[in-house]
């Protein structure tokens, strides 16, 4: 077990080589590791060697192994006994429209922000690079000062979360015994808010289709066919206008089926978080919460499920005016799931309501991307308490556990397929901006999420005595 | 006036030049005039240069004409007296999805469809280069004959049609003394059938609009704020969703004012023209009209007015799943009007109907790209009667006065500005896929189209004497 003056010496080692830190991240967030785009996959697999050479350099046994897809690295450092497997990608999302960036996306900067907050900017600036450098940085200074890590640990980055992590449990299957461990740490998670850490326990599951509606074999000229012939675009604009009643519920039959209803106890702790429309909506230009009207705003937003549509295309989108009957228009739609609500009968759902709205003259293809259920932790797992003692010191307020909106669905894989629970732990922050154009990552999210991750080693090997 | 033998001698001439006909729309097919896109600027004025000069080999003082926009190319032949003046495109709608085309849409070929009939493919093989040039084809043939024209002819080409032929009201209040005549001739419209060739006495209107939805400053993950965040893509198709009721009719308050129901006599007619859905949809992929539903085919697609959106964008579009909530969502809509509907009324409903529906933390923006009223032409002024015998001679079938579902605006602005009437006369077919991939001009049309139009300059003189 690591002393104090250890502990101590290591958090001392972080601050000094924070700079280098950064130089670290910023040489991985120069590769275009866009994991949707065919174009990348090259660049997606330099990211992998570049890890894997990384992690050899802090003695971690590392490489870079196959999949169905992206390939995954993986480093075990030395030691035997009961050890935990840090979980990252180093893939990212598109950058598109790239007109919005400041920078561009695979050039990192450090910028201030308006209110003194300095941020790191980059596509991937936190989800996932930034977020998983804090652990191997936390790794560094530990071997660095140290000469070795608390506890065994095994580092699993893949390269497909942002397309739905599609060929992991295959690879978790296949590489079960060498991936052993007795937890699982995620780093893909935020805070609470700036100053206020947090763990989360549950998270939504998503269900991702994309629909195609087919009308005519052909474009056609509005002024030929206009009034007789059907528009796909109005098809689909008929059945997305209609998922959502005016109280903003999702129409769907079937959809709310085992949703259950907040605890009494836990609604009144959200109360007091007092999530408003000040506080989380007027900083991205909006007021009015856009989900059903009898839930408040923190309800909308982690318990309960939700209906979006993420892209819709058809007929002519260049500039000036065409007069087109478009042969077919496009959506991307996405349903974010809690606990009690089957994927598989959302999907159905959707697609029998599509259906049951199709022109008798029409056809659609749907296509499935994603398909994962909402995942509820244990929150009385013993890692959580290590974990929170250690967060609570170093920002020095008490940390949360939170429910999450967002999915990550490699936990339901790690679960059924190797067994182990997951510790959810990040410093993102609601105006990170992931996914989007300007994506950041707060140079204290950074500094102080790999003195958190030094902490949290420490505390579960201290846990084990 | 010029005698049988010499229409004779000019019908001889036309079959014997054809393959030459051919090649020189062929040259002016692989023109890429494309006016909607400012990158094909220097294509417009190089169609326009290339029509000047054959215009001038053919003894018309012709020149190529600044306007604000594409620039017009005007022709005159000699003789004094009342003329007609001929209105016809130079240039051609966007060609985009390239891959859905069999040959490159700017390298026209002659291609057999499998019921034996050859065709012209290429973008503008129809619209308006094949059709403008079975005009200038009848004068070149009675040129070479007879030396001259039946009658005192101008030419006027605009390269604006496809955007609007925005600047061409002023052209023509610039030009007007030197484009004096007693009536135009119009070459933008289509044939009954294969077999039988029409007049077309009325045009619907254009109103074409812009619409863009605006939430959230900037793009989102869904994770983090779906259920709460407003999505501009639900808002627009929501509010698109409900343009048209269950019965096919448009929602818009006031829309239908002013709209007569055609007159029992014609409405018999078009009883006999027996428009089926086997006979006009079914060619395209279709089998249910989409209109109003208590409306024969016939009716849906000439005398009612319409509603089609277009276009559509928002959101992510490329390949695989993004989970992203975007800042705006954008759509082209365009309203088909009819005789007795006030454009700037539609305009101002449509936008007071999405203002209506918006929620208050969104906006929107309109961009309005056509404005023009229906047209209703005199069918009984003499110059159709005239134009009908010439069409039916030729044919062998009577010559039939249609209504059509398309816009002609220049037709208004002729009547406004120069006083002229149109006759308005053209050998396009149904099945001709102009503004789609694969565009064509039936050969049969091409060929024929300048015996019609040697025909027709014939008759004219003819009735003049």
């Amino acid at each position: 077990m690591p002393s104090a003056a250890d502990l101590n010496a290591v958090l001392a080692h972080i601050d000094a080589d924070i700079d280098n830190s950064l130089e670290r991240l910023f040489a991985l967030l120069r590769i275009k590791s866009i994991s949707t785009d065919p174009a990348f996959a090259a660049d997606c697999k330099a990211a992998a060697e570049h890890l894997a050479k990384d992690f050899a350099s802090l003695g971690f046994a590392a490489d870079v192994r196959p999949t169905g897809g992206h390939p995954a690295v993986v480093g075990k450092s030395n030691g035997s006994g009961p050890r935990v497997m840090f979980y990252g990608h180093y893939d990212v999302q598109p950058v598109d429209p790239l007109n919005l960036w400041d920078n561009p996306p695979f050039e990192p900067a450090v910028r201030t922000l308006p209110d003194g907050r300095k941020v790191i900017t980059a596509r991937g600036a936190e989800d996932d690079k930034g977020q998983l450098m804090t652990f191997v940085e936390a790794c560094r200074a530990w071997k660095k000062v140290t000469g070795g890590f608390p506890i065994p640990i095994t580092l699993l980055i893949e390269g497909e979360e942002e397309v739905g992590s599609k060929n992991l449990a295959n690879f978790l299957r296949a590489n079960k015994d060498d991936l052993a461990a007795e937890f699982a740490l995620v780093c893909d998670t935020g805070m609470w808010d700036q100053d206020t850490p947090a763990i989360t326990t549950s998270l939504r599951g998503l269900v991702y289709e994309e629909v195609k509606i087919k009308a005519a074999d052909r474009d056609l000229h509005s002024g030929l066919f206009g009034g007789a012939a059907r528009n796909p675009i109005r098809v689909l604009t008929n059945i997305l206008g209609g998922l959502h009643d005016e109280n903003g519920r999702i129409t769907l039959p079937g959809f709310y089926d085992g949703v259950k209803d907040t605890p009494p106890a836990v609604l009144e702790q959200w109360k007091k978080l007092n999530l408003t429309s000040d506080s989380f909506l007027k900083p991205i230009g909006l007021s009015i919460p856009a989900g059903e009207k009898d839930r408040m705003l923190i309800e909308q937003v982690t318990s309960r499920p939700t209906c979006d549509v993420n892209g819709i295309y058809g007929g002519y989108t260049g500039e000036g005016a065409k007069t087109v009957i478009p042969a077919e228009a496009n959506a991307k739609i996405s349903f974010r799931l809690v606990e009690g609500q089957d994927p598989q009968k959302v999907r159905d759902a959707f697609r029998a309501y599509v259906n049951a709205r199709l022109p008798a003259d029409c056809s659609v293809e749907f296509a499935l991307q994603t398909n994962a259920p909402a995942i509820a932790l244990d929150w009385t797992m013993k890692p959580l308490a290590a974990a929170k003692r250690a967060l609570t010191e170093e920002w020095g307020r008490e940390a949360v556990l939170i429910g999450s909106g967002g999915s990550v669905p490699v936990v339901a894989d790690f679960k059924k397929t190797l067994g182990l629970d997951s510790v959810m732990v990040g410093f993102g922050l609601e105006d990170d901006r992931i996914h989007s154009p300007n994506e950041k990552y707060d140079l204290k999210s950074f500094h102080k999420g790999i003195r958190s991750w030094a902490r949290i080693l420490a505390a579960f090997a201290e846990q084990r005595v």
